[in-house]
Protein backbone atom coordinates (compact mmCIF):
# COMPACT_ATOMS: atom_id res chain seq x y z
CA UNK A 1 0.00 0.00 0.00
CA UNK A 2 1.46 3.33 -0.43
CA UNK A 3 0.41 6.67 1.63
CA UNK A 4 -2.96 7.48 0.12
CA UNK A 5 -3.92 4.08 0.35
CA UNK A 6 -2.55 3.75 3.68
CA UNK A 7 -5.18 6.83 4.84
CA UNK A 8 -8.24 4.91 3.07
CA UNK A 9 -7.47 2.07 4.73
CA UNK A 10 -7.55 3.82 8.41
CA UNK A 11 -10.53 4.96 6.99
CA UNK A 12 -9.66 8.88 6.02
CA UNK A 13 -10.40 10.60 3.54
CA UNK A 14 -7.61 13.24 2.28
CA UNK A 15 -9.77 16.52 1.81
CA UNK A 16 -9.30 18.99 -0.90
CA UNK A 17 -6.91 21.45 0.43
CA UNK A 18 -7.90 24.27 2.07
CA UNK A 19 -7.55 27.89 0.57
CA UNK A 20 -5.63 30.62 2.17
CA UNK A 21 -7.80 32.78 4.49
CA UNK A 22 -5.84 35.80 3.34
CA UNK A 23 -3.04 37.20 1.67
CA UNK A 24 -0.96 34.40 1.69
CA UNK A 25 -0.22 30.99 0.06
CA UNK A 26 -0.78 27.52 1.63
CA UNK A 27 2.38 26.25 1.23
CA UNK A 28 5.37 27.25 -0.20
CA UNK A 29 8.71 25.05 -2.09
CA UNK A 30 12.09 26.32 -1.78
CA UNK A 31 14.94 23.46 -2.69
CA UNK A 32 14.02 20.41 -1.45
CA UNK A 33 11.53 21.71 1.57
CA UNK A 34 8.35 22.39 1.58
CA UNK A 35 7.14 24.84 4.07
CA UNK A 36 3.19 25.13 4.83
CA UNK A 37 0.82 27.18 6.58
CA UNK A 38 -0.88 27.16 9.92
CA UNK A 39 -3.62 24.21 9.21
CA UNK A 40 -6.68 24.60 10.91
CA UNK A 41 -8.95 21.95 12.00
CA UNK A 42 -11.45 22.43 8.84
CA UNK A 43 -13.74 19.86 7.34
CA UNK A 44 -15.69 20.80 4.58
CA UNK A 45 -15.36 24.19 4.76
CA UNK A 46 -16.47 24.43 8.39
CA UNK A 47 -14.05 24.87 11.52
CA UNK A 48 -14.68 21.31 13.15
CA UNK A 49 -13.14 22.14 16.35
CA UNK A 50 -13.43 25.88 17.94
CA UNK A 51 -12.79 27.20 21.59
CA UNK A 52 -10.08 26.13 24.26
CA UNK A 53 -8.95 23.24 25.56
CA UNK A 54 -9.19 22.53 28.88
CA UNK A 55 -12.65 24.56 29.02
CA UNK A 56 -14.89 24.23 26.14
CA UNK A 57 -13.00 21.49 24.84
CA UNK A 58 -11.93 18.20 26.05
CA UNK A 59 -8.56 16.20 25.60
CA UNK A 60 -10.38 13.92 22.98
CA UNK A 61 -11.67 16.50 20.93
CA UNK A 62 -8.38 18.28 21.01
CA UNK A 63 -6.81 14.87 19.57
CA UNK A 64 -9.14 14.41 17.26
CA UNK A 65 -8.91 18.60 16.01
CA UNK A 66 -5.05 17.64 15.70
CA UNK A 67 -5.90 14.88 13.24
CA UNK A 68 -7.96 16.93 11.36
CA UNK A 69 -5.26 19.82 11.15
CA UNK A 70 -2.52 17.13 9.81
CA UNK A 71 -5.55 15.71 6.99
CA UNK A 72 -4.99 18.88 5.66
CA UNK A 73 -1.38 19.65 6.14
CA UNK A 74 -1.60 16.28 4.09
CA UNK A 75 -3.49 17.88 1.54
CA UNK A 76 -1.29 20.62 1.15
CA UNK A 77 1.13 18.49 0.63
CA UNK A 78 0.43 16.39 -1.79
CA UNK A 79 -0.95 19.94 -3.90
CA UNK A 80 2.97 20.64 -3.44
CA UNK A 81 4.08 17.31 -4.81
CA UNK A 82 1.19 16.11 -6.31
CA UNK A 83 1.86 12.80 -4.71
CA UNK A 84 2.36 11.45 -1.36
CA UNK A 85 5.55 9.43 -2.30
CA UNK A 86 6.83 12.15 -3.12
CA UNK A 87 7.71 13.33 0.53
CA UNK A 88 10.65 11.97 1.33
CA UNK A 89 10.10 12.53 4.95
CA UNK A 90 8.36 15.08 7.74
CA UNK A 91 10.74 17.77 9.03
CA UNK A 92 9.08 19.50 11.87
CA UNK A 93 5.94 19.86 13.28
CA UNK A 94 4.88 22.90 15.25
CA UNK A 95 1.55 22.70 17.50
CA UNK A 96 0.04 25.66 19.27
CA UNK A 97 -2.78 24.34 21.14
CA UNK A 98 -5.43 26.87 21.89
CA UNK A 99 -6.08 26.57 25.86
CA UNK A 100 -7.29 27.86 29.15
CA UNK A 101 -4.74 28.74 32.24
CA UNK A 102 -3.54 25.51 33.83
CA UNK A 103 -3.89 23.26 30.58
CA UNK A 104 -1.06 20.51 30.72
CA UNK A 105 -2.26 18.08 27.70
CA UNK A 106 -0.36 19.76 24.96
CA UNK A 107 2.04 16.63 24.24
CA UNK A 108 -1.39 14.31 23.90
CA UNK A 109 -3.79 16.39 21.91
CA UNK A 110 -0.99 16.74 19.32
CA UNK A 111 0.01 13.03 19.21
CA UNK A 112 -3.60 13.13 17.14
CA UNK A 113 -1.34 14.79 14.59
CA UNK A 114 1.92 13.18 15.06
CA UNK A 115 -0.03 9.35 15.20
CA UNK A 116 -1.33 10.47 11.63
CA UNK A 117 1.58 11.07 10.38
CA UNK A 118 3.84 8.24 11.34
CA UNK A 119 0.46 5.89 10.20
CA UNK A 120 0.28 7.32 6.80
CA UNK A 121 3.63 8.00 6.07
CA UNK A 122 5.33 5.11 8.21
CA UNK A 123 9.37 6.00 8.63
CA UNK A 124 8.92 9.00 6.53
CA UNK A 125 6.49 10.56 9.05
CA UNK A 126 8.70 11.11 11.59
CA UNK A 127 9.56 14.70 12.60
CA UNK A 128 10.76 17.18 15.19
CA UNK A 129 7.69 18.67 17.16
CA UNK A 130 7.36 21.71 19.22
CA UNK A 131 4.33 22.01 21.46
CA UNK A 132 2.94 25.19 23.36
CA UNK A 133 -0.18 26.57 24.65
CA UNK A 134 -1.64 30.13 23.51
CA UNK A 135 -4.23 32.24 24.49
CA UNK A 136 -5.94 33.06 20.92
CA UNK A 137 -6.15 31.87 18.10
CA UNK A 138 -7.02 33.04 14.41
CA UNK A 139 -11.29 31.84 13.87
CA UNK A 140 -11.06 30.75 17.46
CA UNK A 141 -9.49 27.34 16.02
CA UNK A 142 -8.74 24.59 18.91
CA UNK A 143 -5.41 24.01 17.14
CA UNK A 144 -3.02 25.07 14.37
CA UNK A 145 -0.07 23.01 13.20
CA UNK A 146 2.86 24.61 10.75
CA UNK A 147 4.54 21.44 8.84
CA UNK A 148 7.67 21.45 7.02
CA UNK A 149 8.46 18.57 4.72
CA UNK A 150 11.44 17.48 2.90
CA UNK A 151 10.32 16.70 -0.85
CA UNK A 152 11.64 15.06 -4.16
CA UNK A 153 10.46 15.49 -7.73
CA UNK B 1 10.61 49.46 -10.94
CA UNK B 2 12.79 47.25 -8.92
CA UNK B 3 11.17 46.45 -5.48
CA UNK B 4 13.15 49.13 -3.86
CA UNK B 5 11.58 51.75 -6.13
CA UNK B 6 8.19 50.21 -5.59
CA UNK B 7 8.44 50.30 -2.17
CA UNK B 8 9.50 54.10 -2.46
CA UNK B 9 6.61 54.60 -5.16
CA UNK B 10 4.10 53.30 -2.61
CA UNK B 11 5.23 56.07 -0.09
CA UNK B 12 7.36 54.13 2.52
CA UNK B 13 11.33 54.19 3.04
CA UNK B 14 13.67 51.39 4.01
CA UNK B 15 14.47 51.99 8.02
CA UNK B 16 17.85 51.01 8.73
CA UNK B 17 18.01 47.27 9.52
CA UNK B 18 17.29 47.14 13.89
CA UNK B 19 19.70 46.11 15.68
CA UNK B 20 19.03 42.73 17.96
CA UNK B 21 18.08 43.86 21.59
CA UNK B 22 20.51 40.79 23.41
CA UNK B 23 22.80 38.40 22.46
CA UNK B 24 21.43 37.34 19.05
CA UNK B 25 21.77 38.20 15.19
CA UNK B 26 19.02 39.83 13.23
CA UNK B 27 19.79 37.56 10.33
CA UNK B 28 21.58 34.47 9.43
CA UNK B 29 22.34 32.87 6.06
CA UNK B 30 22.36 28.99 5.21
CA UNK B 31 22.91 28.28 2.08
CA UNK B 32 20.06 30.00 -0.10
CA UNK B 33 17.80 30.65 3.15
CA UNK B 34 18.12 33.90 5.26
CA UNK B 35 16.19 33.07 8.86
CA UNK B 36 15.35 36.62 10.52
CA UNK B 37 14.94 37.48 14.04
CA UNK B 38 11.65 38.38 15.29
CA UNK B 39 11.16 42.00 14.27
CA UNK B 40 8.99 44.58 16.29
CA UNK B 41 7.08 47.58 15.02
CA UNK B 42 10.36 49.98 15.75
CA UNK B 43 10.22 53.08 14.01
CA UNK B 44 12.96 55.39 14.22
CA UNK B 45 14.56 53.65 17.42
CA UNK B 46 10.84 53.67 18.85
CA UNK B 47 8.62 50.68 19.75
CA UNK B 48 5.91 52.53 17.28
CA UNK B 49 3.35 50.33 18.81
CA UNK B 50 2.82 48.80 22.14
CA UNK B 51 -0.20 46.89 24.02
CA UNK B 52 -2.63 44.38 22.99
CA UNK B 53 -5.08 44.02 19.94
CA UNK B 54 -8.27 43.91 21.17
CA UNK B 55 -7.61 46.11 24.31
CA UNK B 56 -5.45 49.27 23.67
CA UNK B 57 -4.98 48.71 20.06
CA UNK B 58 -7.60 48.76 16.85
CA UNK B 59 -7.21 46.19 14.38
CA UNK B 60 -6.23 49.05 12.32
CA UNK B 61 -3.34 50.31 14.61
CA UNK B 62 -2.39 46.60 14.44
CA UNK B 63 -2.00 46.32 10.43
CA UNK B 64 0.29 49.25 10.79
CA UNK B 65 2.28 47.40 13.46
CA UNK B 66 2.58 44.65 11.07
CA UNK B 67 3.35 46.86 7.77
CA UNK B 68 6.26 48.15 10.21
CA UNK B 69 7.87 44.81 11.25
CA UNK B 70 7.36 43.91 7.35
CA UNK B 71 9.41 47.25 6.38
CA UNK B 72 11.82 46.32 9.34
CA UNK B 73 12.47 42.33 7.48
CA UNK B 74 12.71 43.77 4.22
CA UNK B 75 15.84 45.83 5.47
CA UNK B 76 17.25 42.84 7.60
CA UNK B 77 16.83 41.38 3.98
CA UNK B 78 18.69 44.01 2.68
CA UNK B 79 21.55 43.88 5.16
CA UNK B 80 21.65 40.06 3.99
CA UNK B 81 21.77 40.31 0.63
CA UNK B 82 22.67 43.97 -0.36
CA UNK B 83 19.97 44.34 -2.71
CA UNK B 84 16.43 43.16 -2.68
CA UNK B 85 16.44 42.15 -6.33
CA UNK B 86 18.47 39.31 -4.65
CA UNK B 87 15.56 37.75 -2.64
CA UNK B 88 14.43 35.14 -4.60
CA UNK B 89 11.41 34.51 -3.12
CA UNK B 90 9.93 34.85 0.64
CA UNK B 91 9.24 31.47 2.05
CA UNK B 92 7.37 31.66 5.25
CA UNK B 93 5.95 34.53 7.67
CA UNK B 94 5.70 33.31 11.41
CA UNK B 95 3.45 35.86 13.09
CA UNK B 96 2.62 36.57 16.69
CA UNK B 97 -0.24 38.89 17.56
CA UNK B 98 -0.16 40.23 20.72
CA UNK B 99 -3.58 40.31 22.55
CA UNK B 100 -6.73 40.46 24.69
CA UNK B 101 -8.33 37.40 25.24
CA UNK B 102 -11.02 36.66 22.74
CA UNK B 103 -9.30 38.69 19.83
CA UNK B 104 -10.42 37.45 16.76
CA UNK B 105 -8.23 39.68 13.79
CA UNK B 106 -5.09 37.93 13.49
CA UNK B 107 -5.41 37.40 9.91
CA UNK B 108 -6.35 40.99 8.83
CA UNK B 109 -4.41 42.53 11.16
CA UNK B 110 -0.48 40.10 9.80
CA UNK B 111 -2.35 40.98 6.31
CA UNK B 112 0.13 44.45 6.82
CA UNK B 113 2.73 42.51 6.63
CA UNK B 114 1.56 40.51 3.52
CA UNK B 115 -0.21 42.95 1.60
CA UNK B 116 3.22 44.58 1.81
CA UNK B 117 5.62 41.90 1.17
CA UNK B 118 2.95 41.37 -1.94
CA UNK B 119 2.95 45.08 -3.11
CA UNK B 120 6.78 45.87 -3.08
CA UNK B 121 7.98 42.03 -4.10
CA UNK B 122 5.16 41.12 -6.61
CA UNK B 123 5.44 37.62 -7.31
CA UNK B 124 8.31 36.93 -5.47
CA UNK B 125 6.54 38.07 -1.87
CA UNK B 126 4.36 35.04 -2.10
CA UNK B 127 4.71 33.33 1.49
CA UNK B 128 3.21 30.82 4.01
CA UNK B 129 2.09 31.90 6.84
CA UNK B 130 1.45 31.64 10.79
CA UNK B 131 -0.85 33.79 12.86
CA UNK B 132 -1.49 33.23 16.61
CA UNK B 133 -2.49 35.11 19.00
CA UNK B 134 0.70 35.74 22.50
CA UNK B 135 -0.50 37.28 26.25
CA UNK B 136 2.86 38.67 26.62
CA UNK B 137 5.61 40.16 24.24
CA UNK B 138 8.75 41.95 24.63
CA UNK B 139 8.94 45.18 25.17
CA UNK B 140 5.20 45.45 25.39
CA UNK B 141 5.22 45.10 21.39
CA UNK B 142 2.22 45.27 18.96
CA UNK B 143 3.09 41.98 16.64
CA UNK B 144 6.47 40.30 15.93
CA UNK B 145 7.20 38.39 12.84
CA UNK B 146 9.64 35.96 11.82
CA UNK B 147 10.50 35.56 8.25
CA UNK B 148 12.11 32.64 6.29
CA UNK B 149 13.58 34.12 2.65
CA UNK B 150 15.58 32.30 0.13
CA UNK B 151 18.33 34.45 -1.44
CA UNK B 152 20.47 34.68 -4.48
CA UNK B 153 24.19 35.78 -4.79
CA UNK C 1 40.18 23.60 23.10
CA UNK C 2 37.32 22.52 21.11
CA UNK C 3 33.28 22.90 21.79
CA UNK C 4 32.83 19.96 24.50
CA UNK C 5 35.93 21.11 26.10
CA UNK C 6 34.86 24.61 26.08
CA UNK C 7 31.47 23.63 28.12
CA UNK C 8 33.61 21.41 30.26
CA UNK C 9 35.63 24.45 31.31
CA UNK C 10 32.81 26.01 31.69
CA UNK C 11 31.74 24.06 34.24
CA UNK C 12 29.11 22.50 32.30
CA UNK C 13 28.81 18.79 31.06
CA UNK C 14 26.98 17.77 28.49
CA UNK C 15 23.73 15.93 29.43
CA UNK C 16 22.10 12.48 27.48
CA UNK C 17 20.05 14.17 24.98
CA UNK C 18 16.48 13.59 26.51
CA UNK C 19 14.21 11.45 24.75
CA UNK C 20 11.22 13.03 23.36
CA UNK C 21 7.74 13.14 25.55
CA UNK C 22 5.54 11.59 22.94
CA UNK C 23 5.01 10.73 19.26
CA UNK C 24 7.78 12.35 17.79
CA UNK C 25 11.47 12.51 17.27
CA UNK C 26 14.03 14.15 19.48
CA UNK C 27 15.77 15.70 16.12
CA UNK C 28 15.19 15.38 12.23
CA UNK C 29 18.21 15.51 9.78
CA UNK C 30 17.59 17.12 6.16
CA UNK C 31 20.20 18.18 3.98
CA UNK C 32 22.42 20.09 5.95
CA UNK C 33 20.08 21.53 9.01
CA UNK C 34 18.96 20.05 11.71
CA UNK C 35 15.98 20.75 13.48
CA UNK C 36 15.21 19.77 17.05
CA UNK C 37 11.95 19.42 19.05
CA UNK C 38 11.21 21.74 21.55
CA UNK C 39 13.66 21.72 24.11
CA UNK C 40 12.83 21.86 27.97
CA UNK C 41 14.47 22.23 30.95
CA UNK C 42 15.23 18.86 32.09
CA UNK C 43 18.04 17.88 34.58
CA UNK C 44 18.70 14.36 35.26
CA UNK C 45 14.97 13.53 34.11
CA UNK C 46 13.25 15.85 36.18
CA UNK C 47 11.78 19.19 34.89
CA UNK C 48 13.77 21.34 36.92
CA UNK C 49 12.07 24.57 36.69
CA UNK C 50 8.08 24.86 36.26
CA UNK C 51 6.12 27.47 36.58
CA UNK C 52 5.62 31.14 35.25
CA UNK C 53 7.85 34.08 34.82
CA UNK C 54 6.67 37.34 36.79
CA UNK C 55 4.91 34.73 39.02
CA UNK C 56 6.37 31.64 40.36
CA UNK C 57 10.12 31.76 39.49
CA UNK C 58 12.42 35.16 38.91
CA UNK C 59 14.12 36.53 35.97
CA UNK C 60 17.54 34.78 37.69
CA UNK C 61 15.66 31.27 37.39
CA UNK C 62 14.33 31.54 34.01
CA UNK C 63 17.89 32.49 32.57
CA UNK C 64 18.97 29.67 34.06
CA UNK C 65 16.51 26.97 32.80
CA UNK C 66 17.10 28.44 29.74
CA UNK C 67 20.46 27.62 29.40
CA UNK C 68 19.27 24.03 30.72
CA UNK C 69 17.02 24.20 27.52
CA UNK C 70 20.73 25.28 25.27
CA UNK C 71 22.38 22.23 27.41
CA UNK C 72 20.11 19.99 26.06
CA UNK C 73 19.83 21.26 22.81
CA UNK C 74 23.61 20.88 22.46
CA UNK C 75 22.55 17.56 23.73
CA UNK C 76 20.62 16.80 20.40
CA UNK C 77 22.99 18.24 18.06
CA UNK C 78 25.76 15.72 19.20
CA UNK C 79 23.17 12.98 19.09
CA UNK C 80 22.10 14.35 15.37
CA UNK C 81 26.28 14.79 14.27
CA UNK C 82 28.20 12.29 16.68
CA UNK C 83 30.37 15.38 17.70
CA UNK C 84 29.83 19.48 18.22
CA UNK C 85 32.70 20.26 15.61
CA UNK C 86 30.38 18.86 12.76
CA UNK C 87 27.63 22.39 14.28
CA UNK C 88 28.80 24.16 11.00
CA UNK C 89 26.50 27.12 12.99
CA UNK C 90 23.58 27.68 14.47
CA UNK C 91 20.64 29.46 12.00
CA UNK C 92 18.18 30.56 14.56
CA UNK C 93 16.74 29.83 18.06
CA UNK C 94 13.08 30.17 19.04
CA UNK C 95 12.34 30.49 22.43
CA UNK C 96 9.42 30.31 24.11
CA UNK C 97 8.76 31.99 27.49
CA UNK C 98 5.94 30.55 29.92
CA UNK C 99 4.97 33.92 32.31
CA UNK C 100 2.42 35.50 33.76
CA UNK C 101 0.72 38.82 32.40
CA UNK C 102 2.61 41.93 31.86
CA UNK C 103 6.27 40.09 32.26
CA UNK C 104 8.75 42.16 30.26
CA UNK C 105 12.22 40.06 30.74
CA UNK C 106 12.22 38.12 27.79
CA UNK C 107 15.31 39.04 25.63
CA UNK C 108 17.21 38.86 29.19
CA UNK C 109 15.55 35.34 30.13
CA UNK C 110 16.49 33.86 26.71
CA UNK C 111 19.92 34.98 26.74
CA UNK C 112 20.82 32.26 29.01
CA UNK C 113 20.67 30.02 25.70
CA UNK C 114 22.09 32.79 23.80
CA UNK C 115 25.14 33.09 25.98
CA UNK C 116 26.30 30.03 26.33
CA UNK C 117 25.48 28.85 22.75
CA UNK C 118 27.71 31.75 21.95
CA UNK C 119 30.40 30.54 24.53
CA UNK C 120 30.47 26.96 23.67
CA UNK C 121 30.58 27.47 19.64
CA UNK C 122 32.23 30.95 19.64
CA UNK C 123 31.27 32.09 16.10
CA UNK C 124 29.71 29.31 15.03
CA UNK C 125 26.88 29.71 18.08
CA UNK C 126 25.62 33.36 16.19
CA UNK C 127 21.92 32.84 15.81
CA UNK C 128 19.08 34.37 14.62
CA UNK C 129 16.39 34.39 17.71
CA UNK C 130 12.66 34.68 18.43
CA UNK C 131 11.27 35.76 21.84
CA UNK C 132 7.87 35.44 22.79
CA UNK C 133 5.89 34.78 25.98
CA UNK C 134 2.89 32.12 26.14
CA UNK C 135 0.03 31.28 28.82
CA UNK C 136 0.54 27.26 29.38
CA UNK C 137 3.13 25.09 28.64
CA UNK C 138 3.84 21.51 28.55
CA UNK C 139 4.45 19.83 31.93
CA UNK C 140 4.41 23.53 33.36
CA UNK C 141 8.16 24.14 32.42
CA UNK C 142 9.54 27.38 32.73
CA UNK C 143 11.09 27.53 28.98
CA UNK C 144 10.68 25.48 25.30
CA UNK C 145 13.48 26.12 22.53
CA UNK C 146 13.39 25.46 18.85
CA UNK C 147 17.01 25.36 17.50
CA UNK C 148 18.18 24.93 14.02
CA UNK C 149 21.41 24.43 12.95
CA UNK C 150 23.78 24.00 9.43
CA UNK C 151 25.72 20.94 10.39
CA UNK C 152 28.54 19.00 8.09
CA UNK C 153 29.53 15.54 7.86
Amino acid sequence: MNAEERLRHLGWILPPAPAAVAAYQPWVRTGSLVFTSGQLPWRNDCMAFVGRLGAELTVEQGYEAARLCALNALAQLKAATGDLERIRRLVRVEGFVHCAPGFRGHPQVLNGASDLFNAVLLDRGAHARLAVGISDMPLDAAIQILVTAEVTD
